[in-house]
């Protein structure tokens, strides 16, 4: 054995990516003040430090973007700095796939495409880019400190003073995970900020994980993805709303949840004040919410609704609104909002009572999707949020009205809920027999077919028809009745049966609006909390400022 | 609505957690220096920190303990401080049991508690203790954002500055995710420390989310909790363990995994530098680890198996030996380990490829638990590993190769593989008709039987009969058989069929020793990298210092 030892012992150094990381860092010094690089130095900057073949985390999600860098990155010397390996929460600008034409990057790992979904499947097809894997933001966060560690983190933050300390302000997200995974296994982390200053706020990720810093020539990308205008709620979500809270989370006793973007999931929120009070349900459920702060909820939380909210990411407009809110959202001792991307997605596995969804495919089972031909969008956050995590053990109200057998092992489910019109607009029919995933996995040879969630984690769906109570199916054949029941006019809803309809009514399978003691003549705009983003901002006191883009004023 | 809107805004202040943190504070600024508590002053600190019914978060996991703040707590006056609610992950030491019994604590939310868990089940009985719920590691954690924030954190670091900057060394675990928890809600931070300087290695926590620091009169405990010494490694032991690296690493080529701790696993780690080397898969598996330092790594570490390990804890001993293989583990720039465990268990749960665990009981139909009679020891962390995650999306070739249908939608699975004897020592069977776990849940008055993993997560089963792929078994009757046919004498085995055997070894159903090319003559001591941990020592060049008790020398 000694033999063994001292041989492998004498072959091997086990401090390359040290040396490397050394031999870069002292290469750019000459180049730099210390830890701050200048603005206009980036380019160089960027060629010195990354080296062929690195793996190069670059932060830029569905909400902040490190848009200096990616801009940078992309006009870097393709013959010193080729064949780049990125990882890419979400691939959202242009440089993301500029890069990749210009040679600069070969090979992307990511989890959303949503506004380059289009380009990235014909870059694939012209082998313009060689695609790792689809993932969820929180198991690409996972694979950072497994096989996929970084050589290279490129990330975004609001401040930093000149010892590396960064200031994230209300967009906090991952940085700190992508940060992390860099810094502690010899990569180099450099973070663009907007400011460079010695008075920072509040500290959210400390300087000796920092190698580099560098002033922005313009402030990071920031989207207002979670702004929804109630001006655009219609009637017909407004019945969806309705039926999901009588028929979901009043009947559940749902305390803690997290609601997907979009306007079903706004209309809800919009209802809790009027008609959910009308309920007598405040303070009984919607308590504790993983959630981004939606601007559509301050009305519930003007109403005292809402005990706490903790946030993957900020929101355009809601900073100063949140910093007046600390008793409901998670704030630092400067009073901003602190986000957490990693975090939030966990609680939002494993500690929340439902998710609510929306798809543009389901099909006869309950397995949906929101990839369709030529678009390779990718998954974010959903199939996290919604599925049934298989790990948990801790039991709530809502969890254990899951159970629906005595089976003595038998075990609670998390709720997850599909809100969805049996059309999209357009009149493209949600319910189909056959997901369109099924032809992109053949067409981009993906290993699997890229579902967003499987029928067998979905609880509930709920159309404009009725709810489909998924869990209580018996069967496979059941769960296909019931979801037929609520198809309305598709391939999926012309199938289904009248006489299986009375059954599945009276076993509490399938409910109609009428069953749930709501007429659909009822469900109109008058409901709404707020009828307009000039009416957030009167609930907010004037807080909540939103986006030029909202204001009609 | 704009009279709404006033009459709630008029009713309610929103910073009421805020307002009552400054007040605490205020009152306890007397008694320190800055923001430094003088070590014989942390009792008359905490009560006045503390008010009745708070939620407290205490750290103290199956490795590091706050142990100088959880002995101070129960040292507080019960007419002061009374009612609190407990938030632990691991209830370990007497007192944390000791402050229920003096009417300090009244409520407790867990994950483990093995060392306590049988005076825990009589405290319960006798009413001297309310039981929240049993959680893992990784959903509590998740919890302390959404309904169970703690107003009070008190957690364990190595060293802090004047500034409460803290430097937990190899030791991170969860520290970072319970002051955030607290400190971004308004909640008070203290963490005792083993030594108070202004010169730390590295920050590993901002000194903004820190209250108060509190130089202990004592190190935290640490337990050297994943170490086993090969000197106990049976031959029995051996062969399972050339059976699943022939039988189930190498076969579905496992190229990142997490082991549970135990003697089991041991021996799969010392005999991949032998027998793993004489199979040629060195380089082709077992690569990227999230996994706590075992010392019995150490072989295959120098002997060049391993690209990764991410840690979920240190371990005593192996501190110098990290610190110079920074090429393997996550180190900072001080040079000392950098573990995370939220991001371990994360990584672990959606980022591996498998999990090996072992059990105390196995059903007929693979559910396990390790809870028996009069018991109540939790989960820790091992049904987040122990489980296939619905919300993972990206493949791997050990993934994909557990895919059995060609069904359109199908999708790979995580492989939870199971490593147990067919008895415990003393003759227990391992393999019972039906779990403890039920009768617990009826006298615990549990809401679910306390399972550990459940059947259906299960991939494979190995005991010395042979391995059981319940990954292809085709129904529920047929999952009994495999298991039935590697059960031995229990009485789960003595119920198999012998002609069934012959057909499940047919289809690959279950596999014998012979069947992998494995003679049971072979299995023996002279196989392992390291026969003790003297061994052990030697391999890693005399930078493993094991802890007193396991040196024979």
């Amino acid at each position: 054995m000694t033999d063994v030892k001292q041989t492998e012992q004498t072959k091997r150094s086990w401090t390359t990516r040290r040396d490397a990381k050394n031999k870069r860092v002292n290469q750019v010094m000459k180049m730099t003040d210390g830890r701050v690089i200048p603005t206009d130095q980036i380019v160089e900057v960027l060629e010195e430090v990354l080296v062929p073949g690195d793996r190069v985390v670059l932060e830029g999600n569905n909400q902040k973007q490190a848009s200096f860098l990616s801009e940078a990155l992309s006009r870097v010397d393709s013959g010193k700095v080729h064949d780049l390996h990125m990882i890419l929460s979400s691939i959202s600008r242009p440089e993301h796939l500029d890069i990749f034409e210009a040679g600069i990057a070969e090979k992307v790992d990511f989890a959303y495409a949503g506004p380059q979904s289009l380009r990235m499947a014909q870059m694939i097809e012209d082998k313009q880019l060689t695609m790792g894997e689809i993932h969820t933001y929180i198991e690409l966060y996972g694979r950072l400190f497994i096989d996929l560690i970084p050589s290279v983190a490129l990330v975004a933050a609001d401040k930093a003073d000149s010892e590396g300390n960064l200031y994230t302000g209300a967009n906090t997200e991952e940085t700190p995970t992508l940060v992390e995974a860099a810094a502690f296994r010899d990569g180099i982390v450099i973070a663009q900020v907007n400011e460079i200053t010695d008075d920072l706020p509040r500290v959210d990720i400390p300087g000796s994980w920092i190698d580099f810093v560098v002033e922005a020539d313009a402030p990071y990308q920031l989207e207002p993805l979670f702004t929804r205008d109630p001006r655009h709620i219609t009637d017909i979500q407004i019945l969806l709303a309705m039926m999901t809270i009588r028929g979901v989370y009043e009947k559940h006793q749902v305390q803690s949840l997290n609601h997907g973007i979009g306007y079903n999931t706004a209309a809800i929120e919009l209802l809790l004040p009027t008609y959910g009070e009308s309920l007598g349900l405040k303070g009984e459920i919607c308590k504790h919410w993983a959630l981004n702060p939606h601007p559509t909820m301050i009305p519930a939380i003007e109403s005292g609704w809402v005990e706490s909210i903790h946030c993957f990411g900020g929101e355009v407009g809601m900073e100063e609104y949140i910093s007046q809110r600390p008793d409901v959202f998670f704030t630092g001792r400067d009073g901003s909002l602190r986000s957490n991307r990693t975090l939030s997605q966990l609680a939002g596995q494993y500690a929340v009572d439902l998710f609510v969804g929306s798809s543009l495919q389901i099909d006869a089972y309950g397995n949906s999707s929101t990839v369709t031909n030529g678009r390779l969008a990718g998954f974010g956050g959903a199939p996290n949020m919604g599925h049934d995590p298989g790990g948990r053990r801790h039991s709530t109200p809502a969890w254990l009205n899951m159970i629906n057998s005595d089976e003595p092992l038998v075990r609670g489910k998390k709720l997850v809920v599909q809100v969805v019109e049996t059309h999209q607009t357009g009149n493209t029919p949600v319910f189909v027999e056959s997901l369109d995933a099924i032809d992109v996995k053949e067409e981009a040879n993906l290993a699997t077919a890229p579902v967003m969630i499987y029928g067998d984690d979905v609880t509930h769906v709920v159309t404009e028809e009725g709810i489909a109570y998924l869990y209580k199916a018996k069967s496979l054949e059941e769960r296909r009745e019931a979801l037929a029941a609520i198809a309305g006019v598709t391939a999926v809803g012309i199938k289904h049966s009248p006489e299986n309809i009375n059954r599945l009514r009276q076993e509490g399978i399938v409910a109609w609006p009428e069953d749930l003691g709501i007429r659909r003549s009822e469900a109109n705009r008058s409901l709404l909390a707020a009828k307009n983003v000039e009416e957030l901002v009167e609930w907010s006191g004037g807080l909540y400022q939103p986006p030029e883009k909202f204001r009609s004023w």
